[in-house]
């Protein structure tokens, strides 16, 4: 982005200057002209263009002009010099009697310069792109992207290659942005003149930039350690905030590798400046003069959470000593809906199984490269190595989050971040669907929330714009634990699935005036009824948790206590049912609410509140792998041998086409307060859709 | 903002709830019949509306409708309820054969309810302004305004009104933004229902909430101190997020006060949210539920500079033991033009003169109050109490930026802190003008800078986008060396004056080629010669600095190195030049070039880099009363018993109707380093334009 130049010329003396193509060269005709001068005229060498604002009376240009006011001439060339001080141009100055007083002279080498990013995201550095200095959401928006080097090109010492020092192997160049600096002119430079790359103090906290040292035609082939090192060194960081950088001469171009620090944050808006300036040396001891300064700004990739409508590609579960029931259970159903079941063996999970609550996955997208990045959460479970120690790696990124004072909550746990599938609310379009975490209600003061460095680096992504939900009722306080969502054939294309303790009762009570009020649930094999060591669940508030001996139909629908604690859940969820309805535009038909009973329970640590455990298996924490759904066995009343919990479900679900399988977690799983949902992590395909799309 | 609410009924029991007008209740009309339900009647008292959604075949309500699916019942209220669970809404069961199997009784008191604050910006508070929850820039934007509330109520024992924790006296009311809470309804909430005042942790760091206790009807007259401190009560601060706010029953209104607690910076965008909910009570070992929240949203007024085109309403100086011979030029330049003068005396300044430095004024706007504000540059030269103890006061505010750690540098004097008359720059309009900072530039390595956290606070302010200039090429490094505006008659409204080495050598040469050449500069009144004691002047590089004795014509344009070292100068301020033009939309003819001359010193400090002063007394660090400039005098050579500077000053200055005197500020500001702009501080009347009309 080329601009004026203002350029003093002195009467009978020479000045040489490098000239930009694009920018205008402004000399005031009047200003050295020696006293008494009446007249003045212009002569340049061909390639020089040059017009007097404002233009004098006579058209001619040849006889000398009347020297009025503050004319002035302004001095262009299309081309670059191919030597040094090939252009020239002087302005003679005349008195009255056309006698030459003196003459100032000007010695022009041109040069073009632009520094190039990928600024209309096709892949590809286009020379010169006008808007390559401004960044635009939109699909008719501009400015180039920038991922963060956040995965780890060995698999061995494992750290993120933004914190390695230099680039170890060429592979790491895909994950970085080109930009390239393209100059024309002659061989050399004029003496001392310079041209440096440069970043403000703040953008080096988030950017580094390494320059290929192979002219921009050789292609990159294999390589020793030593060589690579000196072939990509490093120009700009948060050392070293400028750097000059060679002048070729002739044609040439050199290849820049950009890469991404830091995420988006509350303290960062992810946009970055790299400048090229063009220094003019006066004497060594004033600072030289940046006579032209290109920009180019990156916009750093957000990280995008993928919903359940999107493909599963893989399905990670714990193996535990005690959870063999389950696994088979979960084998089974993996293998049925043709996805791979990736096992996490006790030497890395010590005993943890909730898969889902230690990380999240996600992804980050640019014109030229795109890999999935963990969210590491800060609950650091036995099971806090997994991410880093077998997700990390080549084209695998990683990222957390972690408070320095604040404590850890229940909520902090990632079964409490999930995100909805693709939604338009009131005209907005969220083509990623939008983000659900589980927090307090504000008004309450002794309520648990998500850590506040993960709910601003949530909120910083922008474009899945999140949404918070009312959690706290729960015990384990996830949102996982009462809602998820489900392909649809039809309308939005998802349905969402709400517990239900009102549709459980309605349900309940057919079945007893259907004359099924004998009918027991929790009729759980024997083989399962042992107690589980490990975690100790809470004091039961009332008396069905810890013996699960089987109890009736009958004997639910006459326990008042138990409905009231139910009317309490339902209007908890109704709460979350109005917020999701207005935050992510949803109507009743877009919703199915599921037969799912609660009970309230007394934690040891939250000595006053009643919060909320499921009754028997939360059915909505379930596993969705397109349109199989891995669903927490419930063990309801039998109905002419089938559980009609199982049966209600089935039919809710097969109007969508969607087949369930009923997975038994009873002993390893519910009875420690979690389920299938909670004991897995299914990481996704990426959307279609370019976030850099996105109209904000 | 009302809203909608999931609600469940339930067969044989009565709900009683508490509604608030404006929003919907949804009720599904399936979720509580019991089994063998086939048709529903609903039936309501004359207060209450409602709806079947999807609606039924036939078209009337009486008789029972057949039970499908989920058709859902919208239960609306219009008006308040006088008395509580006035109004009522039952939904009846039929089997098949018409016989009643159950009845949901619903129970209701309606309440209007809504938190204003004057969103239209007119002064008033409005009712109900539905775009009260957000904030939108423009003229026909919305969204209320609070002011920080930084002036200081009492004129002794000051501290900023924002630091006491109470409301000291009711002139402080009026610096404070007006929210009203209006609600209608039984003259008591059902039991244990409360409404809440609430706001987040982030926002609780910028606002805070005080409560009028005099029924909004009552006027505020006299007043001794503590029935006015609990008339007032504090009711949300940093330390308390959430309070209970009283419900007056019938129709009553609570007026809160909202007072601003910081400008808008690096991490606080200046918008502040405060909620008003609804908490339904459940039991007193679950929290309480919000079912209704209304929200107002609120942005901090920007701290505003005053560009020399606005009318000036006081001018300050210092008064020294040795510069009687300036105070009285200014007294006499200030009275002529019709303004006040205010001295500092050297028991405030302690013998620092340079007014201009230690403070910048401004001032913050809103609908309903507006008053001036002085920032407090971290300069903190002997002058740093004058802002603090004696600007600070009623309805005149105070607010300052220091660095923790980063050492201050004479670029943090505030002679280098100016703002340009409202421009408009390709097409976008700043009504505000742009602010003016001096800067190294960004490839320098030991450049100065104005420190970090004061440029911040610059930025954040949005309203007079700051443009960075290069000022680090001056040994004190002040934008006020090289520029300045004047008002002008025609075309911007205003001319940039630009310090020009050119124009000096231009007007010199035609003085030589006239016959002048021994006119001499300095011929200053022999009285004035004596050293000035204090601040020790930089060794000078040439000669010309300590003994003035006087120089002709002849000798300074025979003097090559001279001559190159204003053609550095001139090449600095060229590199201005353009990115003033660029930045603020001028051509050529905005702009007026003075006849200055500087010189090339190596200071005791920045050992290597030679930086530059004024030769002869800078003539553009003048200060401008409207027409009356007040031009340091220049001491120039004499023609026919004229300075030559003096004549050629005037001529450029008459086409634009400006009326120049000239001050003597040679002994005493002159030579040391500073001029009268640097000795002076003009405090301005404000814009008509409102920021908040602005388009952004
Ligand atoms: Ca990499
Ligand atoms: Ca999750
Ligand atoms: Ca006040
Ligand atoms: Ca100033």
């Amino acid at each position: 982005m080329a601009h004026n130049r203002t350029l003093g010329l002195y009467c009978d003396q020479t000045i040489s200057v490098v000239y930009v193509v694009g920018s205008d060269l402004l000399i005031n005709s009047n200003r050295c002209a020696p006293p008494g001068t009446d007249f003045f005229s212009v002569k340049c060498t061909p390639n020089v263009q040059y017009i007097i604002s404002p233009p004098p009376q006579e058209t001619s240009h040849l006889s000398p002009l009347p020297l009025s006011g503050d004319s002035m001439i302004i001095v262009r060339m299309s081309h670059a010099s191919d030597t040094e001080n090939e252009s020239k141009l002087s302005v003679r100055y005349y008195g009255s009697d056309k006698k030459v007083l003196g003459t100032a002279r000007l010695y022009l080498t041109a040069l073009e310069i632009s520094l190039d990013v990928d600024a209309d995201r096709d892949g590809v550095v286009e020379r010169n792109n006008p808007n390559k200095g401004s960044w635009k959401w939109g699909p008719n928006g501009h400015g180039a992207v920038l991922l963060v080097n956040c995965d780890c090109e060995r698999t061995y010492w494992k750290t993120p290659d933004s914190e390695k020092t230099y680039i170890s192997k060429v592979s790491d160049l895909k994950d970085m942005s080109l930009m390239v600096l393209r100059t024309r002119g002659p061989a050399k430079l004029p003496n001392d003149y310079k041209l440096t790359l440069h970043i403000s103090q703040s953008d080096a906290e988030s950017v580094r930039v390494f320059r290929s040292k192979l002219t921009g035609k050789q292609n990159v082939t294999s390589y020793s350690f030593t060589s690579f090192l000196n072939d990509y060194p490093l120009v700009l960081s948060r050392e070293v905030l400028s750097q000059e950088v060679p002048y070729l001469g002739g044609d040439a171009e050199i290849n820049f590798y950009v890469e991404g620090l830091r995420f988006t944050d509350k303290d960062f808006n992810g946009l970055i400046s790299i400048n090229l300036s063009v220094l003019e040396p006066i004497s060594e001891r004033v600072p030289e003069t940046p006579i032209f300064t290109d920009k180019v700004v990156f916009r750093v990739a957000p990280w995008i959470m993928t919903p359940n409508t999107l493909d599963p590609l893989e399905v990670f579960v714990c193996s535990t000593a005690d959870n063999y029931q389950f696994l088979k259970g979960m084998k089974n159903f993996v293998g049925k809906s043709g996805h791979k079941l990736k096992i996490c063996y006790e030497y890395m999970n010590r005993g943890d199984r909730w898969m889902q609550d230690e990380l999240e996955f996600g992804y980050i997208d640019s014109p030229h490269q795109r890999f999935p990045v963990v969210l590491d959460s800060p609950r650091d479970g036995k099971l806090q190595d997994f991410p880093y120690k077998e997700l990390l790696g080549p084209d695998f990124g990683y990222v957390t989050r972690e408070p320095d004072r604040e404590n850890i909550s229940s909520l902090d746990s990632f079964g409490n971040l999930e995100v909805s599938p693709p939604v338009t609310v009131n005209g907005k379009n969220y083509p990623f669907g939008r983000i659900l975490i589980g927090v307090a209600f504000p008004t309450a003061t002794k309520g648990r929330n998500m850590t506040k460095v993960v709910q601003d680096f949530l909120w910083a992504q922008k474009v899945q714009d999140p949404i918070a939900l009312f959690s706290d009722w729960l015990y384990v306080g996830h949102v996982d634990e009462f809602m998820t969502f489900v392909p649809a054939p039809d309308r939005k294309g998802f349905r969402l699935l709400l517990a239900s303790p009102d549709a459980a009762f309605k349900l309940f009570r057919r079945l007893q005036s259907n004359g099924h009020g004998e009918a027991k649930l929790f009729e759980v094999k024997t083989g399962e009824r042992k107690k589980e060591k490990g975690f100790s669940p809470p004091t039961a508030a009332c008396k069905h948790l810890t013996d699960e001996e089987s109890i009736t139909v009958d004997e639910i629908l006459n326990d008042d206590s138990f409905h009231v604690q139910n009317m309490y859940v339902q209007s908890c969820i109704n709460w979350n049912r109005d917020v999701l309805k207005r935050e992510l535009g949803l109507e009743e038909e877009d919703i199915i609410d599921l037969p799912i009973l609660f009970k309230l329970v007394v934690g040891t640590k939250h000595q006053d509140a009643y919060r909320a455990l499921a009754y028997y298996p939360d059915m909505v924490n379930m596993i969705v792998l397109g349109k199989h759904l891995g669903i927490p066995k419930p063990f309801g009343p039998k109905v002419d041998g089938h559980c009609a919990l199982e049966a209600e479900m089935c039919s809710l679900m097969e109007g969508l086409g969607l087949k369930c399988t009923f997975i038994d977690d009873f002993a390893s799983y519910h009875k420690l307060l979690g389920e299938v949902h909670c004991g897995s992590n299914v990481r996704r395909g990426m959307f279609d859709f370019k976030w850099w799309n996105l109209e904000m």
